[in-house]
């Protein structure tokens, strides 16, 4: 029995209690509170983190979401290797058997806009098609690398000795095996640069031999305009709508040794673009960027920047641009040239010459290379290619984001020449988390294999977003390649129009075919 | 001759030549004014970037940037590896055999925030003092891992067979060799977990052994009460002036199986500190971060939570707070500890218990264990253990910034343990590039045998900042780890003081040494 005083003591006690635990919940309940709130305000940061889903989208989303979740989880609480970051040599076996890709596959991608034009349509095609026509020629270097040529006939006196193709596959045992060995030599993703080759040095060489290799093959004039008409043909298929292009614009040649001109080749693309759209009118189209090399004489850049100017004047819808490209870290800086970029400027009435310069393709901060960065900000850069440098650089990152200068991000490039090796550490992976204006390309996938668009968006899905971000992230994205590309306001409604009807498809038909019993209701 | 007309033509195309001229002159001039400005505004926002240098301090930056500069330079231009960046395990010896190394050595670098007690004094001293003295065995456990042990006589029954390991060194061929087997034993350096281990998952079972294979020999009283003061030692010699150790300060055992408790841990620690200081006044002091398990029962960090709390109320000067340590992606979460963790602040009154979380050393982002950084910061941590994460996380790093709670970086523990590669990646090199409040600690630098802080200031100089990046960067290092530790007010300025009369003694030092004709002038 209780007797009044210490009953007094134990309701004391009890109230006490009462308000300790009431006082504890309450702590909790703040503290859970503003842990959402924050945590919320964190992820609506990210690219897309401000779209929001019709039901039938989050539907799809969910299913998205299953399947990362799905390869993430098993691998971080079974202890596997978390193949979608790791090696895309060791990866791409297994992406290529995910649903996920699958479903990136058929998403509408919008546009990419980061692409060099040797190396974009797929070496299948180039070895199974461009090397059965006639007058290709081979001969394998040194460095046991082979070398295509369109000849009328091969020159007799030459260091390395020229076989028709023709000739050498009749030879052989096995045409597959054949065709196989020439695509091996040509790609990089047989040689897995990424443990043959000890760093982004010595990778770029190798990377750069590519070009030697079918540069004289894919600038023969009917293999070029049917090697640009599979390259469109390729990104429609990866369900890519619009895409824009780097070249040299010059060098298409003819069998009677005649080069072409950069507005030869520049009205090449441009015939060929309005052919394709007309054949297939729901891809929105081309276009095409200007692009010198970063290891040429100061005059030569000069002779460009004028041709540039004079081609975008006169092809101002379709020719939109110079870009200088190669290695960055072995050849010059945009410093170099500073006075041949300035040229444009110096006009009366200055040329507005829109630049679309790679800058900070690199891991040397600090560097005159790194300081591309800065001039291409100050040159007034339409896009910066790359930009890999950039979260390096907090003030000329500020800079990128006041004036809305979109980032070309090529995620499988970075990682094949040895910029990053696990993908989860790419620098712009903070930057997407933090909406920066930056969209996904592929650079040069052919040389590595990998499919037009998809496999980056795969790869930025999976190692550059947090396993929360859904499908809000890639809708961004494909919104992202269209805003940021270089069509005028009205294309950019129109091509926005076509892939909002091609998303609505797509929606609909992941729900037809995956959710057949909710599609039923 | 010029007739009057085709004068007038001349003279107006030589103005206009002129005019292009003067305007292409300060178009260009006004470029390279905006670009310098640019560059400096930017390189001025990182870690160091406003500090200024006394003509002495700029005569041994020169110095170390001429270092600098030759191993950037002669890697970017001869293409050879840059072995700063790659892993430790190949870089190493290279490292140790640089200038560069020793000038870091020398350099007085103020405190090291982030270490753990079982790892941080040298294996060397492990293996050829502590494992020389009576009493200890060691068996070899299933995964050719030794296990030591200190037993007044070993368990009859047991898995493992223990032999003495005085008898086992007297019976071998040789001591040396038999010394250098444990030692490798015990090392990760020796195994190469870079290449041994496919991914943090699988290089921190291993690393969590070496903890297991080392307990019963380290804390053992008399071992355990030398081992620290042979850390304290070998912090000194690599002019560290103050250190803050993490442990779970319970667990010191005697011969007669006497477990003794966290009390007795920390008047251990705070004894021979004392006496440490008094032995050596040049150096600071150290206290000590309790910490547990985040693979406890929540009952069990319930108990240390309560315990830290009356160990820091009774030793406010040493004992500084509470952490959890353990693999992050493998064990639970902050969350799962909430209530215990809200424990002090639901005392009435409400008791602020500093914490100092390991929190977002991963590569998970989005993850239940990407969240702890936000629990981290809204349980006001005091510092924060890695980040490695935080640079996804915007708007948890605006908080951070703006709390100014400093993130403990451990560039070689990292590598390590295979969350970054190439160290020009490390995420922190963006933060530390926009002055983010940060030290440089070396985690568990035993067990991977490096130097007690010097090889992490080298990789943090080498590859998280950039190439112009001088002697103000690793400055403003030392200075943030005496202004970022759990000091007090009039601690920090006594310490400060002591560090700032070091630095003066390391600049004339490097002076007299390296620049005899300047010094003598």
């Amino acid at each position: 029995m209780i007797c009044p005083r210490h009953l007094r003591v134990f309701i004391s006690v009890v109230i006490c209690i009462l308000i300790s635990t009431t006082s504890g919940r309450s702590i909790y309940n703040d503290y859970m509170q503003q842990r959402k709130q924050l945590i919320q305000d964190d992820s609506k940061l990210r690219i897309g983190g401000k779209l929001v889903l019709r039901s039938d989208e989050k539907l799809v989303s969910d299913f998205f979401m299953k399947e990362k979740t799905k390869i993430i989880e098993s691998s971080r609480q079974n202890l596997t290797l978390y193949m979608p970051a790791v090696s895309f040599f060791l990866s791409k076996p297994q992406i290529d058997n995910s649903t996920l890709l699958k479903l990136i596959q058929r998403m509408p991608k919008g546009g990419a806009l980061h692409l060099h034009d040797m190396s974009v349509t797929s070496l299948d095609w180039l070895i199974k098609n461009a090397t059965y026509r006639d007058n290709v020629y081979m001969c394998v270097g040194d460095d046991s690398l082979i070398n295509f040529h369109v000849f009328k006939s091969p020159p007799k006196h030459s260091d390395c000795v020229w076989h028709s193709v023709k000739d050498e596959r009749a030879k052989a045992a096995s045409v597959d095996d054949f065709d196989l060995m020439l695509k091996r030599n040509l790609s990089l993703l047989a040689t897995d640069p990424l443990t043959t080759y000890p760093d982004n040095a010595h990778i770029w060489i190798r990377f750069a031999r590519y070009f030697l290799q079918v540069y004289n093959l894919i600038f023969y004039a009917p293999i070029f305009k049917d090697y640009y008409w599979r390259t469109l043909e390729e990104f429609r298929a990866d369900n890519v709508q619009y895409i824009e292009l780097r070249g040299a614009m010059s060098g298409v040649f003819d069998l009677d040794h005649t080069v072409h001109n950069e507005e030869f080749g520049v009205q090449l693309y441009q015939n060929v673009t309005t052919e394709f759209v007309q054949a297939y009118p729901d891809f929105v189209g081309a276009k095409v960027i200007m692009s010198g090399s970063r290891n040429s004489k100061a005059v030569k850049i000069l002779d460009q920047v004028k041709t540039a100017m004079y081609l975008n004047q006169k092809y101002p819808d379709f020719m939109m641009g110079y870009d200088l490209v190669g290695n960055e870290a072995a050849y010059n800086p945009l410093l170099f040239y500073i006075n041949e970029l300035l040229y444009p400027a110096t006009q009366s009435p200055p040329y507005k010459l829109p630049y679309f310069f790679h800058a900070g393709e690199t891991n040397w901060e600090g560097t005159d290379i790194d300081d591309n960065l800065a001039d291409a900000i100050l040159l007034n850069a339409t896009r910066i290619g790359h930009g890999y440098a950039l979260n390096k650089h907090p003030k000329l990152a500020q800079l990128v984001r006041a004036k809305n200068i979109p980032v070309e991000v090529n995620p499988i490039s970075n990682q094949v020449l040895h910029l990053v090796s696990d993908q989860r550490n790419h620098p712009m992976a903070s930057l997407m988390a933090d909406n920066f204006p930056i969209v996904i390309s592929s650079d040069d996938c052919a040389t590595w294999e990998a499919l037009p668009l998809s496999h980056d968006f795969y790869v930025a899905f999976m190692d550059m977003s947090g396993e929360d971000a859904d499908l809000t992230f890639l809708k961004q994205l494909a919104i992202n390649s269209i805003r940021y590309s270089a069509m005028s306001h009205s294309e950019k409604h129109k091509a926005m129009k076509l892939w909002e009807t091609k998303w609505d498809m797509f929606i609909k038909g992941v729900i037809e075919e995956y959710m057949p019993s909710y599609h039923l209701k």
